[in-house]
């Protein structure tokens, strides 16, 4: 097969970010007697995707595939996680997660369309996305292998630090962007970009005000606050509307962006956390996620009007579990499709629309109504009767604490023993 | 044993809140026949308790016993909530359902005490708070007998709105406070204030932002954030300290009052839902909860430091379940003391000091340190291998991947059949 | 309404058994005033239909429906729990409760075309069934009104014994068995049959071996085993066949008969146990469940070849919930739709057959295969490497020790305080 | 420290079981120049630990270590598992995986007392059994090393086959048995014996009568039932009484052996399934339980008497997950204990005995009792009001149908757009 490929080792797709760290794996996959196709998904991250391309040829890829697949980020992952409430350990949002089988999949796709025998990536060995990545490749190309450098004990060894990076980047006349490295790491996408590693490092050091890059300071957020509108059918956003200029936006990319902006405008968004890695670890990582923050707001409060208890209930059950399988890479997995199947089903009705406002930093709901909603104003008012007859909730009481007596006997019987 | 008490009927224990509605039954109880005993809980909400008391006696009460139960509310529900991160439906801090057993037990020990055949309270048929009360009777003194006017016909049939009230009142001579009835009701205690009904029965109705009480509104809260550091032993705030000032509070309720106090002052707090009733009606509430919401993140925040991320995922499958049996009213139920058994092993060694900043309505964690921290800066670093052999994850992930392949294999033969 | 119907107080459509209790309400509600519909559905239990017709048309019904719904039981309800294994408090198979929402349904649809006021049922006050057939008509009918003798105290005062039944009958001339009254009470239907009350109130006392109905005595049962293989499609049994004697059945009712057949023959599907009714008291009940005991067993066992892990995982946690409920009467409630939309997904490809010996009271599983099998003879050999590469165990096991020896780091650490 | 050892490579405590494999590795560990220091459990095993003891000398065995740890397995594990219900996959009661904490515990133990370098065992690299005593050795000494021949390519490349190890042993003096090979392989304990691979790798094949090993078939089991009462004291059992021929035992391990003795003469506790492996592989194992299917029936049985409705539901949630982690190996965690103090916390109470029936490979409940019953034969009868209102079930039955009447109503306004 390699033959055929014209490199003595075979073909990798490499996921290329453009980057010092992917630039370094290109030129040394290169060395190791590989061909290298390059390739790069936007997923909505500030980048040039045509410096980057640039780069990526120049070094020496036989090819570079530029993918927008912001749409399918979007309607595929995103809004499922928001339908599902998403939240890993009850207060991540999982931007990157949701991202990385998008990637992954396009990358096959390229992979098996340009005959590589290999998929490669430049993520490290103790995080993550080395396992989101390969799952995704396994599920969708089991028999794919994978190279990872940053495994492979020659090239770790060989490269321990940033300098040693950019000496190699030198020595293959690898461009470098002269800014200056952040004392941090991050990764971007359109529902996204996180922070750790550098200073993050230290729990108890508090971001310095110019890391955050998606959102603006609170602090500095418009002493005004906006009011929006936010529109759901079964339980996806169809529809945003700013109460105060009348902007609407009703196509799910559209719609998106502009709650991002919205939300980058008044700092809402922000989030910085201790969380626990697939592989074992414990990590610090700081966020900024303004649409999804201000989207999964909106969507619990509206399942409040229209969703049954006892449905929600058991919907809450899962979300958690569903939350860990996205963050842990087991997008394409079978249990992944089967607690889909059941929030698909818990989202039909989950119709109507939901007032919110952004003000420094914080999101608030005002209101809300639907068309199907389950909340009846007769039943539930304390001044009118509505349907409802007040001795029927004495038999209720009455009959749930049939348990908790015959418990209390027992319970002073056993004192008494 | 009416004889014994010198009334036709009997004694009464009646929960009085001093308002027209707990008034107006204390006279129509007396009216019955009954002999009553008024009883008042302070619960921390803003109330003259001795100006209830005379009016209490004015009315006919036997007697008039007003105890403070702050600090048991503070110690036995408030900071076991705070430590089960009990949330019902995932964002109500309970803070009416974790006052009510607090009340419910003094009520009982009262009752005991001055012989009484019955217990009475005010809560309508409808809500949550009659089933909240009386399941806390009967576990506490299961031969005790209930009188809930608002569930006898009689009563209700009689009493049909507020000036049927007034009315009686007058006829009774029971004074009754000038000013104007707001177009809501408030359930009030130091965890909390809650409103509901009138304008709210709405729930597409913004809140008027004369109605909150708790909090400044988030637009005139000061333009200067406040830092402070909460400490936390066994799961418990042990400490706070203002950053700004140095004050220093170790008193469990002398801290609680103090972060009700700081969030006040930043309108941190609100919160607008609809939410479901035990008894199978939606309604919709409005609540502030300023130092439950600042406990609440801080404790969170602090547990992705020191606590296991498996033992953090079975506690997080029952704090749900704490929550809603709370709400229910089953805190005298073996469930409760059980899924508290389980609540207080996770909290062994929750132990550290979380550094978070108020401002203009949220309230923001910037940091977390303690010495029993399950983070290991070395083997969590980038940059570092800090004990972590990178080439393990690659059997971890190949040995995750072996499922997922097996799956799709099976898939695909599906799909050939 | 009631004019419309020829009787003063209008028409009701009562659940009539053929029994004494039913009799003597059937007679009473005409007492009463109402006009009854008497409504008999064959739901498989042994029963002479025209017999009981002729009694009820005797004591002055306006009509008798026989419907025979058994098709729709096995379809519907059994087969779905048996999809879900579902089981109460992990032992009790559901028998009554699966067949109440089919003779629900179809009371409502007479009430519904013999233009009824009301459906009435003799269930006790105390019992699950008239919570299951209460919850059922609300749900099909909200407007329905139910008419409960045995809640009624003009009723239960009447008639505090069996004695006072008899005495009634005898007064009405409604036609009594003269068989002697079994010192127990029966449910039966197709699924199981129950017993309850009377000498089995005391949860020590041991059933009489002439109480059981549906099964033979495990000692009196042939010496020589019955060999059966079952067939799975999408977790519904298609086929079973008797290795012995080749019998083979596809139909679903055919089927199911035949297996009761089976295992009534060899003492299959025995119960004694102490179980939790929905109105919080505790009651011993003994059970005859030969087919879904069989049925059970056989498709528990299968998904162990053909289901995957995770999805298996997910799954068993929601099937007690749903049996719950199913016990609790909530056939028709959206959580039930709910959990069933997942179940049925989890059972897309439980497709195979499975070997299954009768013998003496217990059903033993032989052996199983399936086309879709995810089991892998080569991976899983001891003896072949078959694709596995044991050195991935290394990292595997060692990345799932960095957790536990950061724990136990910290756990000397805390020691040492 | 290995020159400290007296051996170039240093010291290592293997598991030792006196057959070919670990004799095999133990004569390949000293080759590689280890110094070794043997250790067996008695863990109720079958086994001549003489003979075995003077073999390994034979091969070159530093010293051999027996160490009876059967009564710490039964108290530990075993009795905490019963306590439980703790099954894996709804089905298998752990046999294994509740040894082998208990076994590497001691090992441990020894490792250190000898001042060993490694630990080692016979395990393969694709089971679960790797897994159980590697994570258990971690978490009891972190720095420790593992030597796992059947992961380490010379090892395995060179020993392919039974035939390669006979070889070995022929070549190395090391006495080999002269039985001949079974087709299957097994791992024997007090509490179980497993049969995996060989002919069972088919898992359609039906195992053979003469595999099974520790009950006899239950044809051939006696015609005469046997009849025991257990008893339990906080979930534990304390007592067993032949009610035949009165034997009583309550010491633990003595009413264990003899619950064993029972089973194993009536045929009770045989299992045959395919279950899913923490290595994400399916297997098909069979297993021999016979005092642990008694027990759990028993445990089981009682619970339903004397556990709260809510607490034993709670509890079923957990055990599960607890059985999950303890077949996956993860006794020594911080997880397990967690679950553990809640179930420890579930079992105050369940105290009182249970009457149980053997006959033929069944095990029957026939009867029950408590002196903290929370069964009330009053309020349960169906005769007798017993304190129970039956009109408070009208007020439960409506309360519960609110919610269902206002889905209902909704669903048919969906229906209508």
């Amino acid at each position: 097969m390699s033959a055929a490929n014209g490199a003595p080792k075979g073909r990798v797709c490499l996921a290329y970010s453009g980057g010092l760290d992917t630039s370094c794996i290109l030129a040394w996959l290169i060395e190791q007697g590989y061909e290298v196709v390059a390739y790069m998904a936007n997923i909505g991250q500030e980048e040039d995707f045509e410096v980057a391309k640039a780069k990526a040829l120049k070094i020496g890829a036989k090819s570079v595939h530029i993918e927008d697949v912001r749409k399918e980020f979007v309607d595929e992952t995103i809004y499922a996680a928001v339908s599902a409430n998403a939240t890993y350990e009850n207060i991540y949002l999982l931007g990157t997660s949701l991202a990385r089988p998008i990637i992954a999949r396009k990358q096959i796709e390229i992979a098996k369309r340009e005959g590589c025998d290999y998929v490669s990536h430049g993520c490290t060995g103790k995080g993550n996305d080395q396992v989101r990545f390969e799952i995704s490749y396994y599920a969708l190309m089991p028999t794919i292998k994978c190279i990872v450098p940053w495994r492979i004990p020659e090239f770790f060894n060989r490269f321990q630090g940033r300098q040693d990076l950019l000496d190699y980047a030198a020595e293959k006349g690898i461009p470098v962007t002269q800014t200056k490295a952040k004392p941090w790491s991050t990764d971007e996408n359109m529902y996204h970009i996180s922070f750790e590693a550098g200073i993050l490092e230290d729990p108890d050091t508090t971001p310095p005000a110019d890391m955050w890059k998606l959102t603006v300071n609170p602090e500095d957020a418009p002493n005004t606050p906006e009011k929006l509108t936010i529109t759901f059918k079964d339980g996806r956003p169809v529809k945003v509307v700013n109460a105060g200029d009348g902007t609407t936006h009703t196509d799910s990319l559209e719609l998106f962006l502009y709650l991002n902006a919205m939300g980058r405008k008044h700092g809402v968004g922000r989030l910085d956390i201790v969380e626990n890695r697939f592989v074992g670890i414990k990590s610090r990582g700081c966020y900024e996620t303004p649409a999804g923050t201000i989207l999964i707001a909106a969507h619990r409060d509206l399942e409040g009007l229209v969703m049954d208890r006892e449905v929600r209930k058991i919907r809450d059950t899962l979300s958690p579990r569903l939350a860990e399988l996205i963050y842990n890479g087991f997008w394409f997995a079978p249990e992944r499709e089967l607690i889909m199947s059941l929030v698909d089903h818990s989202q039909k009705g989950v119709d109507g629309s939901v007032k919110i406002k952004l003000y420094k930093g914080s999101c608030t709901i005002e209101g809300r109504s639907s068309a199907v909603s389950l909340y009846d104003r007769d039943i539930s008012s304390m001044d009118i009767a509505g349907g409802f007859n007040p001795q029927d909730s004495e038999g209720f009481i009455r009959t749930h604490a049939i348990r908790i007596k015959a418990w209390e006997a027992v319970k002073a019987k056993k004192g008494n023993q």
